[in-house]
């Protein structure tokens, strides 16, 4: 299975709405149910300054997203990058999450220069936090009652990757 | 002394800028050294949706400031919202603090419904830490080279504080 990846473009919102009206993708994120076209078209019409919206294409389709935000307006966290990833339901548990993240990786470290990528996964959310700690992310805490989730509150760990400020050039060394 | 809080006012720039160019309170937070007036003005003047920027005076002069931020966009959070707080170098440890504090509380208990109250302190601010715990919240973790700060990267803790989904109705009970 080849897996290709590109930025996201404003025609995909067929495509990236569908993956987060799954189930679980919905779940696993802070989307609410329902996600429209129209909702999708602006977002990926309008990608704020400083985020980077990736896709993963298997056969032409786009089945995951991953964005790499460098928040804007915080000088002092300039080094640092907010990931958010999705795969479709269909598509989970298949490689396309280590393909998205592998490229968010290789322009954190070698393009954009930051030093601490951070995300946010429900603590029950297994297969994702494993994905995570294989590319070198770290359990940093517990955030109680981080978001509602299908009728109750669900924890969520912050976890990040701090690069090695003593490593080669080369990415993937993780 | 008396401290009285009420919301911060477009005029109120000068006294903000003032307040987030100690270099404490700058140091303590994300801002940087040489705020302008004119960025001062706007951000008084431009308070996102969702904001609450509320100040503190003594005699008449703003001395300290507290932002708290239900962020908008995020239907699944809306029950979490964010603290920062500055006070002046000059009256720091003097209850200002603590002031600023329980208005937010009182505002996010009893008017907002608000049930997790986060904020980001770095590790080495004990004065601070000493107050957010004394007002419930609690360490959640600790966020590695959160922010660039006076030459390197300083640590952060995540606190945050869930409201007790039993208590009765007044604030104030921690």
């Amino acid at each position: 299975m080849k897996v290709s990846i590109r930025h996201s473009e404003p025609e995909d919102f067929e495509a990236l709405r569908e993956i987060f009206a799954q189930p679980k993708a919905m779940a696993g994120t802070l989307q609410t149910p329902y996600p429209s076209e129209e909702m999708w078209k602006k977002r990926l019409s309008e990608v704020p300054k400083g985020m980077y919206s990736l896709v993963a294409c298997v056969n032409g389709d786009v089945v995951g997203n991953l964005t790499l935000f460098q928040r804007a307006g915080w000088p002092r966290r300039q080094h640092a990058g907010e990931l958010g990833m999705a795969v479709h339901d269909r598509w989970q548990n298949k490689g396309v999450g280590g393909e998205l993240m592998a490229a968010a990786i290789h322009l954190a470290d070698n393009w954009l220069n930051l030093v601490r990528l951070e995300l946010t996964v429900y603590t029950d959310n297994q297969a994702a936090i494993h994905l995570y700690e294989k590319w070198g992310f770290q359990r940093e805490g517990t955030m109680t009652k981080y978001a509602f989730r299908d009728g109750s509150f669900a924890d969520a760990l912050m976890m990040a990757r701090i690069r090695d400020a003593n490593r080669g050039p080369a990415s993937g060394s993780v």
